[in-house]
């Protein structure tokens, strides 16, 4: 019999994670800095808002002035003036006077709250009958209750969500320090791959997995540079991998899964400068064979060919990295920042089977039943890509777990 | 007491998004399309794969010559030949006979199965010791097996995830026809506001919303365009509005919450060609006082000027008109599609309170404990950006309902 590679469980390849070398950081504009991942802790460099602002269309008052009021005994009061929107008053409001204001507009010397304009009647130009008391602080927002200055507003590794963005803006930083994104080589190997536009021979197959990752690195916020393909040939491949690692953060050589393929690949791998083989083979399924190795603090993986099984690693596996190098800080909750590590709960639809000493991961496609969301087991070949297309996520079946019964709680990482 | 504007439902408002007239489509290069709404049903021009091919390492056989094989008792084989990656082979294999292929390559003529290579062993160059036996099919993909020719692969408006440009890929479609990404105008008003890269005065402020809302746009495939600051004046805003509306799918007016500027948005909005103002005030919490407005199918918004109630309206309210328009066919479930419409499952940390007659959106920050998933109500004005920074998602508290208790089963849609 064959002798088998010895294979590395996930927890350990993940804990190489700290290994790689973080990209480099830039300065882009506000307007296109969604989804970028913050380069410095920033803090707040005045308050915000910079003076005590209305929430509502009403009159600047005096809390004190309204006490006691209501709709059979209002308090009067006289209108001293009105606040132009973008403009400092250049009154003070005393006990029994107000001021018309519109939401937004800065309240003037001596008023604490506004009164808002339903709860109000103006008898004519300079008097007011007030229906409602308010308490002091009331239909305002105080200067610095947004953020006070010199407060740490953002940390560095934060990925900008829409409301970090507007929040930049708020405190006039429309440039704004973030990690360059990170620039992953792809090369597809193979001696059966064709390009996508050609047509292929009797037993070939067009090139798949440089599209599928490309748009996998590209939705994790990376940018993905196709090397293009290379016949099961060692210098080519040692060339093509040479001029990657040089002008990448990141390479994926996508193929290699034949045993033969996998020996080039990992010749080649082994020659790039300072090279060190780190996994050679994970214990999950599918995506046993995959490889990774560092050279000068760079990851080079060897990634299974069958289309199914290389999302699958690219997924559980090579995208911490990506999202480690490109300075992503590890949040302590899993669901933290947008999207891009939710998980789902679910439950199983029907029995899945699972060998013990790996992990298993499941496609499932989701199935909404009475408020109840079902992760419905999508079976079928690794080389089959319509198994992916119809799967909504990915399930993990533990590695001592024999498998899991229909209704089981799982948790599901849409994909 | 001041008239106050008559509020709609959010399902009435909801019901009127095929009203609006979608983007034209356009091709463009397979590579860039992740993310982009599929123009037309697709259908296969190919049986995929076009041969039958070897998942695994091994022999090519015929199943029947193995039956019976194990350790004690392995089946004796000629060796007739070895499978060239990307060619078709020149022989056949008959009854007791097998051919050396690899993971990928095309099967031979009368070969039916492929046998691990881990279960043989190679006596010499003709002889081989096979120690299980192969099911007919076993080991192999069949001409056919991922997609047949004809048959439908994917529908017009579902949008394109790294397994559908794998897909693709695979068909030989290196260009694909897609919805336009919808562009949308946004015009920030308000005589407090100022330019981003300005200081402000005493009672201004900078210009948040162009910057929240264009990142919210770009999130989820439009094409933002700001107009710049438009000050309290209706001819101003008018020509501003006139023209966006001429250069973009959609027009956002953010600001204008105040009374007088209400007033004015709505007298800009019904001078506009074919103007109709089918919205005017919507029964939710924050983003009351949104104006929805058709012009020539379309839509042109008037939104909150509050940052928090801005966003919130354009998540909840003005998301799915954007993806209407774009062409994204509205799915059976929610959860399909990547994470556009993903809710997770949580239980609600603390009880909260809600009027009602209206639906209360409620911004939540995730706490994760012992597996469960709480979301923990982030109370705070709608002026105060901190209070999105903060939350993770939000979730919404019924129209007839008084408050959520402490534990309740909420449906939380990340931000």
């Amino acid at each position: 019999m064959k002798d088998f590679f010895k294979v590395t469980d996930l927890d350990a390849v993940l804990a190489l994670v700290p290994d790689f070398l973080k990209v480099k950081t830039e300065t882009v504009g506000l307007i296109t800095a969604v989804d970028r991942v913050l380069a410095a802790d920033l803090t707040a460099r005045e308050d915000l808002p910079g003076f005590a602002r209305s929430t509502m269309d009403g009159f600047a008052v005096r809390a004190s002035s309204t006490f006691g009021a209501s709709d059979g005994n209002p308090a009067f009061l006289n209108i001293v003036g009105t606040i132009v929107m973008g403009e400092s008053p250049d009154f003070s409001i005393g006990r029994g006077e107000a001021a018309k204001i519109s939401t937004g507009g800065m309240l003037p010397e001596g008023s604490d709250s506004v009164v808002m304009v339903e709860h109000t009647e103006a008898i004519d130009e300079t008097a007011l009958e007030v229906y409602r008391s308010v308490a002091p602080g009331q239909n305002l927002i105080e200067k610095g209750e947004d953020f006070v200055n010199n407060e740490t507003i953002l940390h560095k590794g934060c990925r900008l969500r829409s409301q970090e963005i507007g929040l930049l803006a708020a405190f006039g930083s429309d440039r704004v320090r973030v990690y360059k994104k990170p620039v992953i080589g792809i090369i597809s190997t193979g001696d059966e791959i064709v390009p996508v536009h050609e047509t292929p021979g009797p037993a070939q197959i067009r090139d798949i997995n440089t599209y599928s990752l490309s748009s996998l690195i590209a939705g994790i916020g990376g940018v993905p540079v196709s090397y293009g393909i290379v016949k099961d040939d060692y210098d080519d491949l040692l060339a093509k991998c040479t001029l990657a690692r040089e002008e990448c953060d990141m390479v994926l050589i996508s193929g290699g899964s034949s045993v033969g393929a996998r020996d080039f690949t990992i010749d080649v791998l082994s020659s790039l400068p300072e090279a060190e083989v780190m996994v050679h083979g994970i214990s999950i399924s599918p995506g046993k064979p995959t490889i990774l190795a560092g050279s000068q603090q760079k990851a080079i993986w060897g990634l299974p060919g069958h289309v199914v099984s290389s999302m699958v690693v690219f997924h559980m596996v090579v995208r911490p990295f990506i999202e480690f190098i490109g300075g992503q800080a590890r949040q302590g909750s899993q669901t933290r920042q947008g999207s891009s590590r939710l998980r789902l709960s679910a439950r199983l639809l029907r029995n899945v089977s699972s060998a013990p000493g790996r992990i298993d991961f499941i496609r499932v496609r989701f199935i909404e039943e009475d408020g109840q969301l079902w992760a419905e087991p999508i079976l079928g070949k690794s080389a089959l890509i319509n198994t992916m297309v119809k799967a909504d996520g990915l399930i993990a079946v533990g590695i001592n777990s024999e498998g899991l019964e229909r209704g089981a709680d799982v948790s599901v990482m849409p994909i």
